[in-house]
């Protein structure tokens, strides 16, 4: 890895004493004088020091008196409620999601959209796209019959192999031919609910969810049965434990164990531990969804659930998308002891994956090239996450909560009490911007007071502008009677 | 397109006249003088005129005596009967190809395969390799965020455009938007199948058929009803009458109309407008494979069943993979009136496909390029599956029967009354040739006694021993009691 500019290291250094507590809210940095002085740098490069703490909202310059270590605002708001765990969840609730998402498909066409926040998506230039196409090209030309000859069954690419390398770093020990390559994390999430459940068979899911999840049961003809989930640890074990004593026939349980989507919350080993066990003594079969592991702020990877799994009975999923290449659909599964039959039904479904972004996207994990993509990309979004909350700390009415989750690609955010998500969709949408109402995250009723805001895109001026207008639409719609008096 | 060399053209000439009857078989063809005084060429081009048609089939050389036309054995051989279509199908074997394809493929595993003739499959040097890289690299280059984002859910690529502009010649009218890429035809199937039925419904598919819809249809839980498929004309209409009268709840009706695998039977347009007007009396959905329409022999397009469909009830489904480029899984669906439910399973099940391929696809099928691959293909193909015809009729025993099909990729052949296809799988496997045995074609037994030969692979000595051998084995199952007793 080239070492970073002078200036980048010592802005770094800068940062980690406001985030060690160090240097506190308030507190005066030193001056350019003596940035030049303590670290024997030119003038330019201790005023580069001081603009960089200010662009990534460390440090705020006061006329005259130099600059001062920001108070985040993010800081004073209130973090979310815990989950109520204590009773079984609503099982009047099982689908819908389809419907909502049509609507929501509808209403989004009819408006004009200029800047998209609904997604969970960063911005392509966050991604190594010429190191990507020089890998695919590479290929093209190393292996003249990609193109030409079907994939056999068992091809033996780099991509299988640089996935089960990777594996061991999250406590998993799997052989190239475990790896089973998929059209992304969805296809691999589809075949896992196919090989251990039937249509009316019951999935437990973590409440909230991403839609994705949810429409792939109910178009399977399964029903999820929503478990309360913190944003701090992840589902709640003593709903899950509840549930899987009330309930019959759950015959898988599906978690994101890490930055799920939409809380950002991360499960604690000795809750992934219990989970594995909670499962095996109920008969569920146990979905792990991996998306986002590798967006964690921290280099360290935390042990996969499966990890945990002696028996066979965790099936792993995840894929590229978020991580590497939006641009490819290429995911794979790990289907513990449904091994064979998850293979079969990828092959009845779609047949083997195609060999060429394997061969390009495997050579590139090899690489120490993918790594350092991988902190530049936390890195950009562990800074576009915490702008993105300041302006909401800042802009949004008051008793509006979020949690800052340790990684990923977006907030989810808690209206005031009493505020329909709903509305402030409609209004954004008017002045085209695009947010994700959180009912599109749930079948019953109980994200209707949430949205999920997207932090991919890069900090622009436009943007800034969108999410204060967005916070004085919240506002409009958090008081329609003092509104509409006025 | 580059002209063929003259010796080239005049074996073309020769052959046509042979194929129109011209010229009887056991006819002296001109000699080399002959040729050379009335083509005006050399003595080197009458040649290779002469070695052309031998090496074809053609012609054969009597010592002393020049060249003759050759009676292709193949055309002493009896064709297949038609089926008996005045009773409705057996419905005790709905299910129970998966059990019969995991017998074959541990067969397979066991043995070591020198000779793969088990697959529908041209050989990558059929394919035009380099055109292909070349349009991946282009479109690399020109479009450098394929990689890294995300293709919206309409993007408007090429290859949406260049299938609804080919679809006009087999009297399809599409629009770019109604074709929707899927990850192969297979994709298309399943998504086309659970657009219009349900699990524990019945669907109509020819007898025999290929065994990736039987495996389709068993694992989404729905029960194949096989109708009596004619080896010339296709599925019998008379047959599917009486099931969709005898059976309630025939949702669907699957198709091949052109070069059905693996019969290699071609459906008269006159049959296709009654088997429109048939699904849409009986109120069950019709769903078109369109494969291998390209690989019929004749530059001309029959029309698509879709064509005769005014109400949208025709669900068209095709892909790239035998035609163009069988290392992608490029296929799509144009599904009609369920446009909507079959993109939101597509969503659901595996999202968008990527757009590279899509692009480079795309823009080759608009070039001469790609009509002139598909003419070499052909021609190809039709040389490939005469002279595999003539070793089977060489070699195979007396009661052997085949119908040379119009194009494609195989022969299905009929062993003499008795013989068991089993067993001489079983037999070429232990001498290294894999062969597709027809218990993987029908979940009944009516196909216990025929073999598919794949017909991709160029004609080769060795091909010719593998064929001849083959035919050997034929004979040693076909009359296991005489052998025994030698």
């Amino acid at each position: 890895m080239s070492p970073l500019p002078r200036y980048r290291q010592l802005a770094q250094h800068y940062t980690q004493a406001i985030r060690d507590g160090t240097l506190q809210p308030g507190e005066r940095l030193p001056s350019l004088r003596e940035l030049m002085k303590l670290h024997g740098v030119s003038l330019s490069t201790a005023l580069q020091v001081c603009r960089t703490l200010e662009g990534e909202g460390f440090a705020e310059a006061r006329e005259r008196s130099g600059y001062f270590v920001r108070q985040p605002r993010r800081l004073a708001m209130v973090p979310m409620d815990e989950p109520a765990a204590d009773r079984p969840p609503d099982p009047a609730q099982f689908v819908g999601i389809h419907q909502t998402v049509s609507d929501f498909v509808t209403r989004r066409r009819w408006g004009e959209v200029h800047l998209d926040l609904s997604s969970a998506r960063a911005s392509p230039e966050l991604y190594p796209a010429d190191a990507l196409r020089a890998a695919m090209m590479r290929s093209l030309r190393q292996r003249p019959q990609l193109l030409t000859q079907a994939s056999p069954s068992r091809a033996r690419t780099p991509f299988r192999e640089a996935v089960a390398r990777r594996a061991l770093r999250a406590g998993m020990h799997l052989a190239p031919e475990d790896v089973l390559p998929t059209n992304g994390c969805i296809e691999a999430l589809n075949l896992a609910l196919r090989a251990v459940a039937q249509p009316g068979d019951t999935v437990a899911v973590e409440s909230p969810t991403f839609y994705g999840l949810l429409q792939a049961l109910e178009s399977l003809g399964m029903r999820a049965l929503e478990i309360p989930t913190s944003p701090q640890t992840g589902l709640s074990l003593e709903a899950l434990e509840l549930a899987l004593r009330t309930y019959e026939r759950i015959r898988a349980v599906v978690v994101v164990p890490h930055l799920q989507n939409p809380l950002g919350s991360v499960m604690p080993d000795t809750h992934k531990q219990r989970l594995v066990q909670l499962c095996r003594a109920h008969g569920a079969a146990l979905i792990e969804d991996d998306t986002y592991t590798e967006l964690l702020d921290a280099d360290a990877v935390p042990r996969a659930v499966q990890s945990f799994d002696t028996e066979g009975g965790v099936i792993h999923c995840a894929s590229m998308h978020k991580v590497l290449a939006p641009g490819l659909r290429l995911g794979w599964i790990h289907a513990g002891r449904w091994h064979a039959r998850v293979e079969m039904l990828k092959f009845a479904q779609t047949r083997m994956n195609e060999e060429l972004s394997q061969w390009a996207v495997g050579e590139f994990m090899a690489t120490s090239a993918y790594d350092r993509h991988l902190r530049r990309l936390r890195e950009t979004l562990r800074l576009q996450r915490e702008r993105t909350a300041d302006a909401i700390a800042a802009h949004f009415p008051a008793g509006t909560r979020i949690n800052l989750p340790p990684g990923g690609l977006q907030l989810w955010v808690e209206l005031p009490p009493g505020t329909q998500a709903q509305a402030l969709f409609d209004a954004a949408l008017e002045e085209h911007i695009l947010i994700a109402p959180g009912t599109l995250f749930s079948n019953s009723a109980r994200c209707d007071g949430f949205v999920r805001i997207n932090c991919g895109l890069p900090w622009s001026p436009a943007l800034a502008t969108a999410l204060k207008r967005l916070g004085e639409l919240a506002h409009a719609v958090a008081a329609p009677r003092e509104r509409r008096a006025a």
